[in-house]
């Protein structure tokens, strides 16, 4: 459906980034959002709570106010009102606002409101950052491409964790501190991930000696996820190059260490992705 | 020796996972498994067992006598009876329900009713989950493939915290809380695999000294494992790929990196495994 | 500007390293900031201060008039005073003096006078380590070359921090030592590098999950700069190998692990950077 | 010189590996060494000295005298006495008793017997383990290659260790532990190493950022060795490939990521290592 009149207008302005109008939109609600997440942080220190708690309350709803406008302005001017409110970014603006909204009724909601900060994600989108969303597109492909071998190596840490959690709460039991299977499983996940925040310690000879053995083991296996995300970024890196087109003229195919276009000697490190629409 | 009768339906219900009776048998056991693990690890929470015990106690008893059914069920159909008893799954299977008739005579043992979790390994086959599998197997082999370089890093590491252990236990001593050289040996464990409890800390300046370099030697050797590990994914990572066929032509022989078959130009992303037996 | 006289002969000594006594200088100068630097270490040990506070008080003004003196030579003859103050080490020289003559007006400043330690860096150039400044080079070029990406990785970890610190501020709370969210994050960031002091730790078993969870995410993110640099760093060796020039015929374009000149058979493992001047 | 008689004899059995005799002697040797050491770990259990003191004091003066008795007849057979006395095992040898008789004289001493452990290395060349000590060979190379990287790296960590630990103890000052710069120094290690003991941690808010901001960049850092290891590793596992000989046809030159003798179809697995003889 065609917009027209000031829906087409309002659409510019908030969905485009391209009119000087839309631009400066976007830079405020950035602002606007990033200035919202620090209050909340800010809320939450009890001192300037006390101090300041009543401008923090004010401001707190002109945010709220702010965003909830922003987001009906959305929801009226968008080309497809059913596809936005269930989109991601959708979503998130629904997200954003609801807590305060909740916190009338229940305490707590109000910190939820951080949720706010996913929507900065649009910054990258306003920015033009292309350069910036390409390397994460290149960090989130190799992630996704290991996706399999990342799911494999997590079953069999969570199955170690819980066999070595149930051997240690044998072994050390409750008086020194394993007072449960769960909590001991989550002493060998604080201890394989070599976290080690040292509120339950083993203190049998024999609890330290499989202690020990746990962060041996966590030792060879913390390689494991670095090798396979190493093997895949570089898989993706030389992928990249070889498909990179030269500026100057056009000419693809390159080889992954290439630096200059083998076509025209054009230099290559600003190249551009062919396909930037993959997720 | 063919099986007949009931034993070779049985037989079919229980091991095999071709007949949809066998796999809703190996779903359900699946499902049984889980459920007896979680049952493990809330019934060693005090306050739940104090509410919940004598349900627990009952459930425990119900899950031992269906799995000690199924026990004596697959001895009585597997095809070669002493290979079963004598095979990982047989084992595992039999030290799946011990615990529970252990427990009757030692109090602790139904603790290591846990190791029911290794009878999930089963999962893999029954979902024919043959991609994690060939992820796993990648894995594994990366590991087995280094195992020599892994040994010979985990003796160094041994002999260098067995000598750091006992320099600082005469540098420290046991008013600082090292009170014996095995202890020694731990903490520098803790310290060198970089988790760092905080339950035994160095007080003097030498010993404080003397533990820094520790970290800093445990920064350096970090690395080591995860280079071993690395460099042997991405040579399997190629390898695989070489080994692969082509889905469409049968064309096996492509480069490391290679996207699509170069003689069909087939997507090769979703190639078999040319050998699924080996470890 | 041509120099003349004693500027020339001065600028020769204090700026050039190419004469016996231009030599002699800078040794002279790097055992007297690293003395300078010790002495500020030790004298901030309170024992050691009690005993010989007043000589170290002398020995601090004898540093500092040192480097005055010193500051105040370069400054007169330098080929281009304003092109020496403004540039990085002016300012450094300049730092190095400040914080003494600001300790007479704010007690503590004394401690910045550790900045001296960056004067060190003119190591590097004196003893003509160039082998060793290559090595610098190629690790800063790697990370240089991984910025983007590097500022991704940071932002992403940034935002993850927040959003688990709040949720855990609103688990937890302040009962437990998550006082403000500034301080959830602070125990985000703690936990997610795999640190974890234990000066804060989850007590209720949903926190307890979700610190779990926390550190398992951290495990598998810390890969990922590891990731970048290790696939940067192989990329660099290899480029630098081919750029390099033999020292017997000076040919260059050599394979990425060729170990001797394929033209004239001369061992390539000393061979020189062709180019030293970029950062 | 050529040994005649008993010296020949002796030698054989002592220093020779060949013979039945020299590798019996050897492996009752290793096993006294491991049994001096454990001796040694365990007298140092205040319980098991209470208990078992005067057995483990007679041990500890049998093995003394057994370790000298060899020590004097490996000097008087030796082939050329004052080469094995200022030999790496020669001078292992004499540390290895050394303690026991210093022990007399300091207490105290008794505790550096682990350096015994050391002379455990002689399995190596006992057990004939050509391919643990070539995988030894090959991470000893690789690090070897990476020294001046891995020097600079410590040098950079070093220096920032310093100037955040100075810039630490300014910020929280001995009422937080930070009681004096070395001290400060330490923290900084111990969290830019991601131990994280908690003995010391900050408690003012820019003291947390502060913290924070070490925490962010040893995670990056921490990628550095690993990045320098990795690439020196893949480097040294390609050329081992290359220089190695098919045991069929003796032919050398493959690929790096050979399988099979291009030459003759033999498989490549178990190749010999052309040279032995490097560190």
């Amino acid at each position: 459906m065609a917009l027209t009149g000031t829906r087409k207008r309002l659409n510019e302005i908030i969905f485009g980034t391209d009119s000087p109008a839309g631009k400066n939109f976007d830079v405020f609600l950035i602002w606007a959002i990033l200035l919202s997440v620090a209050l909340v942080l800010f809320a939450s220190v009890e001192s300037l709570w006390v101090r300041f708690g009543e401008t923090f309350y004010v401001l707190e709803w002109f945010f709220t106010g702010l965003f909830t406008v922003e987001y009906l302005l959305r929801i009226y001017c968008a080309r497809d009102r059913r596809e936005y409110v269930t989109s991601f970014y959708g979503i998130v603006d629904l997200l954003a606002i609801l807590p305060s909204y909740l916190a009338l009724i229940f305490t707590g909601a109000t910190y939820l409101m951080v949720i706010r900060l996913l929507r900065v994600l649009r910054i990258f989108r306003v920015l033009k950052l292309v350069r910036y969303l390409r390397d994460a597109n290149l960090l989130v492909r190799s992630l996704w491409q290991a996706r399999r071998r990342i799911l494999v190596f997590y079953t069999s840490v969570l199955v170690i964790c819980i066999i070595f959690g149930s051997v240690m709460f044998i072994v050390e039991g409750p008086r020194h501190g394993f007072t449960s299977i769960p909590k001991s499983i989550y002493w060998t996940i604080v201890t394989i991930t070599t976290v080690g925040f040292g509120d339950i310690t083993p203190h049998t000879p024999l609890g330290q000696a499989i202690a020990s053995m746990t962060m041996l083991i966590g030792y060879s296996i913390i390689a494991v996820p670095t090798g396979i995300v190493t093997a895949e970024l570089a898989h993706e890196l030389g992928r990249e190059k070889q498909l990179a087109r030269c500026h100057n003229c056009g000419k693809s195919g390159h080889d992954a260490d290439a630096e200059y276009c083998k076509q025209c000697g054009y230099r290559l490190e600003d190249f551009e992705e062919p396909a930037d629409d993959d997720p």
